[in-house]
């Protein structure tokens, strides 16, 4: 199940099977002059990201997989086939009855297999130019971000790493950026119009305290860079070998990141824990990498008590226990605290109606019937 | 309940009651430098836009109600009240539990109440210019769309009007705009980007045999031009006095509009009925109004077989019998074909799920329980 089943590039649409990565889509899709921006970072399946919701980097422009996926094909619990829009339909909009693609987009396999997914897909920019800038504090790239996002500048990704993250992917990539809050920008269009989103972009940074823009131009060039954001992960555990982390995953509302931004680093700071923060920061979505040893339980145990503060910090400022991971095993008692029991009960009976025996990956996202 | 109830400019978001309407929201927003772009012409409620999955002009660009409701207030049938994405939640993404918000967005009151609805704000921006250019065909116009949109050029609006809704609204508005298949673009952004997104477009329908472009730049020439294909259903009737209009709304992938609309052109020909065409192409979502004299039953009769026509042609298209307005009582029909029978079942066992006695706005999207 590894096919590309239906394509059409002039109505920028394609479906695909479980075994299609998103990498093995854009190559496939690059000779069209065609690419799907959802961006994870990891080359995952791409009826993965539809279960579990995916987002990324480029979520601020193109959206999350709750906006590109227009339909599905779901194998339910008693063996039946239906698509969730309706077999083949494929059109852009649909207001048909209930949204039940969106009900099953970030369902985490728990309403039925997802067999197929038909996704949005888009026109391959003239032109994308990357820029890193640094700021004297966090406080001072979040305000950037909301400047850009107040001028209505189309920008591609806006994606914050702290100091920690900066020192460790410089160390790590053999790169000489500055030790301090950094933005990386990128943005899409005509060759003019990204000339002038960068120019406006670099105006609200150089009002905010910026440093002098590094601009990457080059695909090459670019793709070092973000290869170099993406791999922070990796970065993190070859920096500290033996060691594994725990990646938190919590969204707020944009100008509630400086103050969690700074609560949390303190709290990190304190533990004795080894912890970069990174964020997709037009979107208020915000990770950490907390360090432990495995054979150090009192480390585990510091860094699944910071995780937890964490996420109850983002439920407190009005935002939600994971922006683009899922619910999983680890983050039930969030999702009751985020929910409230009325909104955790209507989950479950719509989990009833369409597994009744509890079939579908059992045990998670709700601990029971 | 006609209050804006939690207001915050920099994050992007504002929560309303249901009487609040679109132009009401958008006339407190201005002093902010902030905008609801989602636009179905109609000064709507925002909580009945959120029922209903409204969308309209600018969808092309910002998407419709489903990709703009952070969260909802919802009444339950048996009284209870509950929040889609958790109380007071408002973070830009989320993927904790399934996605109430969205079953919510478009089930047109049969789920529930909506008493509050929590939207994405946007930043007004630099500069918007319209214009309009006319094709020799249908064909040629669309061609324009899909390359506009190969192109990645973040057009806001791009609108097509036939001949026969060119010809009402230049008599109707003292205009004289050329009688043929007619593109209504707009542009936003930085002013060197506008400007580069508009020659860009122009290249393209000039290269596809477009007449030269009429530019509108400032705000009330391009308000009028708005206003003039917005109040085209008003148009419609008074060029036809005593007369009434069926409103088709059909949904195909982009590369099937011209000829779903040259066969549908030809079967209102052939009826002798009027029906202006139009459509927000970028999208793929399209327009008729069928003109009938109230007074002659044999001309409703005409206009319902046009319609009935149509929504089976656009669903044999892989497309959708409503892009937009929703299923009602009127197109119970087609949804079931459009779903088939378990796709049916499935919104019904939802349905019965949240609202077992049948109380919340019965008789709407299916026929019995």
């Amino acid at each position: 199940m590894d096919q590309i089943v239906d394509f059409n590039p002039e109505d920028f649409d394609v479906t695909v099977q479980p075994g299609v990565t998103r990498k093995g889509l854009n190559h496939f899709l690059k000779d069209h002059g065609l690419w799907f921006p959802v961006d994870p970072g990891a080359d995952a399946s791409l009826c993965g990201m539809t279960a579990t919701s995916a987002s990324g980097t480029n979520a601020v422009r193109y959206g999350t997989m709750r906006e590109n996926v227009l339909n599905t094909e779901i194998v339910l619990a008693d063996g039946r086939i239906f698509c969730t829009a309706g077999n083949g339909r494929r059109s852009k909009k649909s207001s048909a009855g209930f949204n039940l693609t969106n009900l099953f987009v970030g369902s985490e396999g728990s309403l039925g297999f997802i067999t197929k997914t038909t996704l949005k897909i888009y026109g391959i920019p003239e032109m994308m130019v990357s820029a890193v800038c640094a700021f004297p504090t966090v406080k001072a790239a979040v305000d950037v971000c909301v400047q850009v996002l107040q001028s209505n500048i189309p920008i591609a990704r806006i994606e914050l790493m702290d100091d920690v993250a900066m020192e460790m992917c410089n160390n790590h990539n053999k790169l000489d950026y500055e030790v301090a809050p950094t933005l990386f920008l990128e943005f899409h269009g005509t060759e003019e119009s990204v000339k002038s989103q960068a120019k406006f972009a670099a105006e609200i940074a150089d009002y905010n305290g910026g440093s002098q823009f590094r601009w990457a131009y080059e695909t090459e060039e670019r793709n070092r860079l973000w290869k170099a954001r993406h791999d922070i992960y990796w970065t993190v555990l070859q920096s500290n070998p033996g060691c594994r982390a725990i990646v938190t995953d919590v969204c707020v509302p944009i100008t509630c990141l400086p103050d969690l931004i700074a609560q949390t680093k303190s709290d990190i700071q304190q533990s004795g824990i080894i912890g970069p923060c990174l964020g997709h920061v037009g979107d208020g979505n915000f990770h950490t990498f907390l360090v432990f040893n495995p054979n150090k339980p009192e480390e585990f145990k510091k860094a699944e008590n910071l995780a937890s503060r964490m996420a109850n910090r983002a439920l407190d400022l009005n935002g939600t226990c994971t922006g683009e991971h899922g619910i999983g095993i680890g983050k039930m008692a969030y999702l009751e605290k985020e929910m409230g029991p009325l909104g955790i009960e209507i989950m479950k009976s719509i989990k009833r109606t369409l597994d009744p025996h509890w079939l579908m990956n059992p045990g998670k996202i709700f601990s029971s019937a």
